[in-house]
């Protein structure tokens, strides 16, 4: 199957659809088949974490609505909230202009972050120095 | 200048607060030197793009209060709307627990996007398709 050309249907109006598999096909993955995906709370708006994806993982995801990452460190599927209980379930999902990243709309249950802070972006960084600006909710 | 430990800083209460310099120097840049960076609308937590930065645009990005990323196809700084007009003002920058993504809380004047759209997000993703969500704005 030919690649789907997302410079060619940028210029599509609203509604224009594609085939999926085509699509997932042509996401631009890195050299080790993975895409940054960015977890949003969905109606908070907070940016809640990154991690990464493969097509596999993102099928996962769109079949169950259950977010499933790619851990690098850990070299396997990543079920978030398998272990922790903090699963989060997909409400949407994008990506951008040249489908190099992935946004997910969640609904995230407790923190997202291993810290047990609800969000993984706690370190504020001023042109005077980095601040923690949360604390753990759980 | 040691490493700054992130993990061992992520047990430590809101308001602890560390050295600029050696944070930049601990971020973890890829092989290229470089970190993502979400870009999100700061009052309407709209997420609007994602780039790339390196150290430098860090510090400038800090320094000046527009917004300066690192341009991978172009292989060069790139002031966020310095032909275009759509810049990016600054208001706040974190970064995640382990140091690998920055979050940008912006004002975008006018699109993000090179399509004109307001967000590059707006290839939406669900089981049975891809659809384009969002018409450009200017």
């Amino acid at each position: 199957m030919s690649k789907l050309d997302w410079k060619a249907i940028e210029k599509q109006p609203s509604g224009s659809h594609f085939d999926l598999e085509q699509a997932l096909d042509s996401l631009k993955y890195n050299s080790d088949g993975l895409i940054p995906a960015i977890a949003q709370q969905h109606d908070t708006g907070e940016v809640l974490m990154m991690a990464w994806m493969n097509k596999l993982s993102i099928e996962e995801t769109l079949k169950t609505k259950q977010v499933c990452y790619w851990s690098r460190s850990r070299q396997t599927y990543w079920r978030k909230g398998e272990s922790s209980g903090h699963q989060q379930t997909l409400i949407s999902m994008a990506t951008d202009c040249d489908a190099d990243t992935l946004l997910l709309k969640v609904d995230q249950k407790g923190p997202a972050c291993h810290t047990n802070r609800r969000s993984c972006f706690y370190n504020e960084i001023t042109e005077e120095q980095v601040t923690i600006s949360a604390d753990p909710i759980a």
